[in-house]
């Protein structure tokens, strides 16, 4: 158990003209005043910050699907993948959006049972169904 | 690549008492009149096909959250896991209960985008914010 | 690091009727007087309570395989998904079963062999044999 | 979908000195007649080969656990990791050492469990128990 | 086992000047005249085929690392994940880079090895040494 | 959250011939003065220490691809894997070796968005070009 970053966070007095202008879009957009972990150690890598930081702004916009289901979402892949930070961000995210107990533990029962029957299906092997083909 | 199931599926003709009723119940609930191979392998065994059965029914039915979310989560599981069968049988469920072609992708991009972030924090270790600690 | 869960543990005292029947029947059957903080947490639902222990019980009762069996395959599954909690927890039930430190490590090295085989026949890809074709 | 490997698989009949005392061990070893195609494309580097046969060998003999234990612990790491090839290959490995239908249904029914709980575990997150420590 | 996609692939005549620009850019960047299924399925989101596509183009593109370095990374990852199409696509653009067959059958061993020494640390989780710590 | 290993850690003074010869040759080829957690675990089984010593002395060892790559090729596999001990381990080594802090972060960049193709290519299931299939 380690507890430390493999590179060292960049705070944001310590950050150049590009990480801040992320660090500061973050902010907006979130309405926060505060930078999480996550970003902090992209950071080393200005490209990489942005890239990631714009594509999760777009990704978790609001359009076909609301914010708070794309929520769940990644909370489910986070769960799966068995990603702690990831776990732990976006169960706080979910929460700031509105997701209730009683929702939290039926997303939990949902990947818990996917979980299960992909490993049936993967270790048994039914064949794909063609009533299921794809049009 | 094989393509065959590792028992052979149960077919209704063939089923006992016991698998038969399970049958039932899944094409009442689901109104329809075939069975999809999975549950056709898990025949093999009737506790294990009872007990699968009334979990999914359970798990999947309406409550904090609706059965299109529900089953957009189990995409998101089964693609992160690779499970084929799943994703075919999953995304054609989704399908049924009015997933449009918007929401599937992006559901596949919320489903990379995850995997891909899940992947930067376990390789960087950023510690987990005091925010996003559990009140 | 975090270390709290991510929903609050429901301690016996705190808890309704029918979480307390399901602790209750989690330690007569298992001859303990203490719940684990597993059951703790999904006691925010205490329909996937019910479910998950009625199933797990269910599962890993005698039957075709002998219960340390059952957990030798849980610890496997454990291992490669690369949860903490379970590897700890199961590691504990089949030690409290009767598995020893030569089992426990034969134990390992079957995992990691697996691990490693999985990826090589996954990123060569060799067609399945036709003898290896199920019936 | 390919179904051809990502390298010629090499043939008894075409392999080098080192790659034909291999074939010849596992054959030997076996009490078969035939290669699987999963050495024959690791052949292609005879040191691999060699080994990882050698691994395998030495991980799957008699020990504190018995041969069909440990064939029924691969299977459950090969239905986790999702390994195609693998699940067919130790399947017929395991049913070969004697697995009868009811053993492997209810290894099944212990992986599709241990998957479930490991990600109610992974998104709770309930703290390891104290008396789960090790001593 | 299936073979179709999840949803039909676009072809470039059938696509509109939006995802036309992102394929010109492809076969430009990559000096092809072709475009591979992977992009005309991503196609149906033509903002998800953008980002995508772009993330890649910057990702792989020379750097402190060198294209073949990358390919063998991006190869690592897709045969511990399981992605069939991933490992078919990826394998080729590294033999197109140069890849020999003693390179890949190395970057095969060492994926092998990581995977099993990685499942040997999660499940008998020895502490991170202290001398392991970053500075 | 534990931090104890599963089994004591076997220090050298408290091993038998076994393990020293294998502790010695550890700090032999590594020019250090001090054996890692990760190999005191293994010492219960003085068989499985050795072979997986041996196992990764060869693998690691120069070849047709150079050493640090093949500690990339590491850190990437226990990045997908979510692997804390060999993320922590692999990195040092990768630093001892001449890793930068640029060719770390690429190598991240890499990782990650391979692991989110992979599950577009997973969920979407683009069917594998002819021009990819091996010659």
């Amino acid at each position: 158990m380690s507890g430390k970053a493999l590179v060292e966070p960049v705070e944001y007095e310590a950050a150049g003209a590009e990480v801040r202008a992320v660090y500061d879009d973050i902010m907006a957009t979130r309405k926060t005043d505060w930078i999480n972990n996550f970003w902090k150690v992209l950071a080393h890598d200005p490209v990489l910050l942005k890239r990631t930081w714009e594509s999760v702004r777009e990704v978790m916009a609001p359009g076909a699907l609301d914010p708070l289901t794309k929520e769940l979402i990644y909370i489910a892949v986070s769960a799966t993948n068995g990603c702690e930070y990831c776990t732990y961000s976006h169960t706080a995210s979910a929460r700031a959006k509105g997701m209730s107990d009683a929702q939290f533990m039926e997303l939990m029962a949902v990947v818990g049972m996917a979980n299960e029957t992909n490993r049936l299906a993967n270790g048994l092997r039914p064949p794909v169904d063609p009533q299921f083909e794809p049009r």
